[in-house]
């Protein structure tokens, strides 16, 4: 089964095409671009070079946060219109399972975490036991003091919350936070597409006007919007 | 230090642009068509994705083997190209190695397996210790039955030689052959990048006219060079 793997939760986004096989193109690319401009020209180009058609890939695995209000919204904004118009098969992924799944055979718990902004992080632990990955917690909104009380063992930390937590997991946790090198900080769309993939193949799909991204907290104008609410009594 | 690096040492190749932030761009192809069509396009797409130009890139590291003689002449000899006419530093590296690197934290033991044809593949071991990676076996190109009789403990396979071994692998070894999801199974240019950056920070370089692919076996063109010569007594 050719399933095409989309992540646009955080700044470093991509485009996969995976088969049994292996993966046969990814693309990762970590700018400042919206993915408005980039997600379409990468499907395009993902799809030209690895000389295969849009109506041959049979399905589409899409992250769903937590993660960017913006990313996700236009990631599966895009691939509902595909999906529309090509009638594949459409799954959603968790976007820090989906991080947790690019380290297999980890000797630690892995815990993903995404800046929030606000003073928050995204987070969850997993752990990979033989071929399987374990969740050991739910996807979480919370300050970054709140999940080190969690960490009772070596950890590797990874996402781009670390460009903002690091030093602070390393400050608390000393020995017990461990960070992996450059190759094994971001998510990669392959794990996405992989994820999805098997979720397809033992039968499972999302509904096309269900599936919603995971957000974890009301957007900033969601929040706006229900104070306005407030201050007139609506 | 804003490090290229560049992987053709299988079909399944690539190019990433890595700093101290982490991964800019990467690009991983596993197509057919040959690195002399595809490799300068994707460098030249990987720099104009990221709004970088090439003489802000301050090192190439490129994969020097062992794997296909012909695609790591071709990737060798552009980067040799480019850096002769933009001044950078250039440093080789294992591709084995490379490989490895991609799978941070592992429980197990490593061997990347490459088909090297002919029956035999090439091959080496390493395992993580901490933040280090620990080489446990030098290259070789031997006959998978020879590889086998080093395996002692639960070991983690990986590479193009799947395709063709991991039966054989399966059958041999039991439950001390572990074989890592398809997002775990390939070299990644950015693991190549990622290594380069490491020597190149530690004051390395390679030189210019020394840097060779790593081979290990005379090609099939000077076997049959070899056999003419001695055939007719040269």
């Amino acid at each position: 089964m050719l399933v095409m793997g989309i992540d646009t939760s955080t700044i470093q986004g991509g485009v996969a095409l995976i088969s049994g096989q292996g993966v046969i193109c990814e693309y990762t690319l970590n700018v400042k671009a919206t993915y408005s401009e980039r997600l379409l020209p990468s499907i395009d180009r993902a799809l030209r070079d690895a000389g295969i058609t849009l109506d041959q890939v049979e399905g589409f695995a899409v992250a769903i946060g937590p993660g960017s209000f913006t990313g996700l919204r236009i990631g599966l904004s895009t691939v509902k219109g595909l999906v529309v118009a090509g009638g594949q098969s459409l799954v959603g992924v968790s976007t820090l399972e989906a991080m947790a799944w690019t380290l297999p055979f980890c000797a630690h718990p892995i815990c993903p975490i995404l800046d929030a902004r606000k003073g928050e992080i995204y987070c969850a632990l997993f752990r990979h036991e033989g071929d399987r990955l374990i969740r050991l917690m739910d996807d979480a909104a919370v300050a970054p003091e709140r999940l080190l009380s969690r960490i009772q063992q070596p950890t590797v930390f990874l996402g781009d919350g670390l460009a903002v937590y690091e030093g602070l997991l390393q400050s608390e946790l000393k020995e017990l936070a461990l960070f992996p090198p450059i190759v094994g900080r971001g998510g990669r769309a392959a794990a996405v597409a992989e994820l999805g993939r098997r979720r397809l193949l033992s039968g499972y799909r999302d509904d096309l006007a269900q599936l919603a991204p995971h957000y974890l907290r009301l957007s900033e104008a969601e929040v706006k919007y229900a104070g306005r609410c407030a201050s007139v009594g609506v």
